[in-house]
């Protein structure tokens, strides 16, 4: 009979919904190490909590994330609320003893960041931030190649990650728009970044680049507000391996939904990605023959696992829910003590490192190295 | 309170668990009109059957499909037992008053599906085939703008559905390779007919090209046994609007893993679409000025129903799991009274009838009508 | 010094243009067996011919083809004047001893292309009919792919040649609308027909289907004149060597502009090809390791004669007036004696023979064999 | 009747051949104001010269250009000699009064650009540097949409020229690994600056990023020599309208052929571009109805000019050598006096100027301002 963990999830919005889908998805696709109980959703009123508990399926429901968390029937603290509280929330869990799961960004500032990655590791507890695009089997594809050497020596990475959910210039001023962690860097570079980092090791040094391009927006009450952050984001990177690389983020690219892309040269293959069609890998190898040399347009299948987990035939592409369902997975198999953590609380503070490098960087016009650690 | 609809699932393979996989999706991500529960998993053994139950989350195992299906206390039976069973676990079902939910092909004779269609609609229960690409929001798309004149006076149609899984000449000979319901025209092509029929309309006559190209197989056994079926079958259509078109069925296809493909034209637009990255569609206009007509690749957003219960953003991507939740909503409305039944045994059985008619087109080498209804 | 050879060409409209671009080409790229002299240029009428020879830089101009053909000081005689004139100017040319290049389709009847075909090989002089699309590096690597077995044994087929210029059904009746040898299947299925059998072999049976979708257009004067021609030919296809496949030609493909396409399939490797992007093939390997398979796009380059001959660096591209000019050089190498002529009037025969048999089947609605020879 | 324009030119290597074929075409393509005589071809030695008079039609051969350059019976000096020669040669031929082409870059660097731009002004000459990326018309279509507005306002930029010819690091030292004026930025990346220029507007301000990753290469004597020359050249670009962007240049990206692309984005549409299939524009406009939006690929045809010169129908595709003609074209309207220089020795200045500006801040670690004009 397999222990049970209680989760108790602070947040009902699309991410805490997305949260759900993971776990629900997770217990039925993998052989999870424990039970997963849906024991309390917590929301800023009962109200809120109430509906999401009935559509959501949890057990109880609570306007109260402080008692929630001190809660003895709770192992794993599951934060989906504002990114503003994920600090107060995220300490209180760990000095609870409780696992805890934290939708990225895990702090606006790296500082905030460092002190619950440090808490977390003195109380030995599990943690996770959410990034999924991580989860993907051809991401995971990709750094095995890449480990294992089928690209030669890395020479080469150009990273992208673009969107345009920003691109109205008449879309009101939000939460996003705060130069307190906010801009496109902050949002989706961070994405761009980690996958940097997933495939070709440690950033060393970086040049940023951070252009505000519509300067205020409707403030909601008839007037404007000044926006102060990047609505796009470039860096260059030199890796600690010596590699050279570039990463933009933008969400100001019309027409883009999910332009989260990567090209990688080495001295003896390539790989070429697009999240936009992302059950693809595209390799080339210059141990084909010659004249029959090309980017090979790999498909994901039950090779590259999980996706068997998904589907035992191949082609028949997972989606976005089931990324998360992979990322909920491995959380737990590092609970369980099986594997390390796929993605904690320390490396969401690189990320968030990272960020705030690029964007001194860019308001000093010089390169910045990156602490290492 | 939502009025409970209690399942009792009839094989735990690998379509049994994607159905399991449906019917957790949907509880989740659509506001359904009944609380699933799941309530027995009857399987072979009550080894298989107990253990599907604990790994699946049913509350029952049972190796008695037959006292299953008469059970009061089951609403809906679902059936992913081998085809060959299909008719006389339906009918038990139907019997009893049973809702069924019959997994593709509902039967491999058209006669038989009759049957259970007649049965079905007698009894005044709902039914469901799994038809789940039809599922797509991308295809609803297509049909929609094909509905409202957006490609004007539809003049073709080419469809296709080709894969691999049969391309190794060394595989063994399987329940596939039986003439009685089995080839690529039944097995995949009825994909291909059953999109061509959702988008264009009825199809009223047929010639059919089926071919065996791979004449025996191994039997398991040191010696082979011969296939009679279908490796590649391919038929000319006639719509009943009077449109022409054509599909084929291949799974012999090397390197095609979902090639569920088709193309359109209309006298003013013209639809391209292939399964292989069936989270787009790509819609050509002369609407458009003259110098930037093109075809456009408008990708899956909330936009394209029911995209938007999956994820508020566009351009994420669905998966395959995700087509299948969809299924079972839209069957679920149905049974509820909210909606027709999105493909339903007669549904079922008009397939198995095009298919019969493209195999007996393709025997007598000549044109063969398709009885309507 | 190389020997001269004296063109005479008749018609200098869109493909007496193209002719010349070839010719031109043809010297500078390739190092052609003669110097080629633009001697005369025929047309209709004196002012005509006096203006095409001006600009396209022939020595003298004529008004009339006979005498020009019967000239001694004539080597090569090039037809590019109306289908209709094709018979009578080549056998005229024939006789007078001339090689004689002609432009698709040789004649619209088989019989008139049989009477050529004989004609000049009895004569023993050099011809060539212009199907420029297999002078494509990429066809050419495609079919050499085939002979060495890099896809195994080739179990199917399917081509395609649509294209949207006959969509609007407003555009007036024209010469391709004749029954007389015009409509989809003469027209542009003559290409997909030429591709099938330059990949796989002479095909042995077909089965028709041959369909008029606008059935009037406008004559010019204010009234209608019927179509009796097919706008979408369809094929189904048995080669000789026991492949089955198919072959579709369209001209109401609307948005389609060159979608001469092909799809084969053998027991260990398929090719995909485009003419929209003609410059890539497209080769899948079983040869590849698992996880690593997928189709891989080959860019035209030197490694694919005669690219090189165009441009020392890979991926530049040819385009359509290059194939042009490969036709031509080709065609001068068979007539000095160094190569078999690469499409000459028996094939242009053949051409015709495939269509006239796909008509016949499609107007029996029942398979026909295809003559040998 | 036609004038006459003599034509001189220097060096008879891969790119001298391009130039004859682009004369030969842009002749018969276009209606040029001039009847192009090749009159004279000079190469290092006489044996030389007179093997590609002869294959080439030159009427005679010379092995001293600079007899050649003040002959009076030339017209046009058209340098294809190495680039260390450039301004020698340049300069005299501008001394004799000769309207000069010469290949890109125009000199290794600015200083000496500007000389050659300067006396070339004084001398009232026509000049031209071969940017042939630029006569796509599918760039001239990009133009023009950006210039109407079809876009909006212009956001950002992201430019790109990626080869791998200098991925092999056993490949030997040659001149482009001379630090004087070598290196993937000045070879290639001058492309993706004329491009983004040509497109965007002057570039103010740019951030260089350069690194050489093969330090040696093999110095063909069995000892090795080391390489100082960027392998991969980065920059962000600060445009003078505002605009913010990058391009990068990279001759080790293995796989890559002609990765010479671009993304732009406006307020309300962006294009997407790859010199890979230079025949395709890829356009998203926010004017098309929400749920049928998408980047729409428009294939060059007739609506593009000059696309119609060389051929009559759509889809059909121009090579690499067909933009030579265009460019030859273009610049023979402007010695005629009826067009603008298309991209005279001051646009070959501004390329060197912004390469080395790059250079220098790279070096520099500095943002550098580019100097008006």
């Amino acid at each position: 009979m397999k222990p049970v963990l209680r989760v108790g999830l602070i947040g009902s919005g699309f991410m805490g919904k997305a949260h759900v889908f993971g776990f629900a998805a997770a217990e039925r696709v993998f052989d999870l190490p424990f039970r997963v109980e849906l024991a309390v959703i917590a929301d800023a009123t009962m109200a809120q909590a109430e509906a999401a508990r009935a559509a959501l399926g949890f057990a109880r429901a609570s306007d109260d994330w402080r008692s929630m968390v001190a809660d003895p029937d709770i192992d794993l603290v599951d934060i989906t609320a504002p990114n503003a509280l994920h600090k107060e929330m995220a300490l209180a869990a760990i000095a609870a003893g409780k696992h805890v799961y934290c939708e990225k960004p895990l702090a606006p500032l790296a500082a905030d960041a460092r002190a619950m990655a440090d808490a977390a590791e003195a109380a030995g507890v599990k943690t996770q931030v959410g990034f999924n695009y991580l989860c993907n089997p051809m991401l995971r594809l990709a750094r095995a190649m890449i480990e294992a050497g089928e690209l030669g020596e890395i020479r080469g990475y150009r990273g992208l990650h673009a969107e345009d959910y920003m691109a109205d210039a008449d879309a009101p001023w939000g939460f996003r728009h705060d130069p307190a962690g906010g801009g496109a860097l902050a949002d989706i570079g961070s994405h761009a970044l980690a996958t940097a980092e997933f495939l070709i090791g440690p950033v060393a040094t970086v040049m940023g680049d951070c252009v505000t391009v519509i300067g205020s927006r409707p403030d909601g009450q008839g007037g404007s507000r000044a926006v102060a952050v990047d609505d796009i984001g470039r860096a260059f990177l030199r890796f600690a391996n010596g590699a050279s690389g570039s990463i933009e983020a933008n969400w100001l690219a019309t027409g883009r939904k999910m332009q989260h892309d990567f090209e990688v040269w080495g001295s003896k293959g390539a790989l070429s990605f697009s999240q936009e069609r992302f059950n693809e890998l595209h390799f080339y190898s210059t141990d084909d023959a010659p004249g029959r040399r090309g980017f090979r347009r790999i498909e994901a299948a039950p090779d590259h696992a999980p996706y068997g987990r998904f589907c035992v035939a191949p082609g028949h592409q997972l989606g976005f829910n089931d990324l998360k369902a992979i990322e909920v997975a491995g959380y737990l198999d590092a609970i369980a003590g099986g594997a390390p953590e796929p993605f904690n609380f320390r490396a969401g503070l690189r990320i968030q490192t990272l960020v705030e490098a690029i964007h001194a960087s860019s308001g000093a016009r010089a390169w910045r190295d990156i602490p290492a650690g």
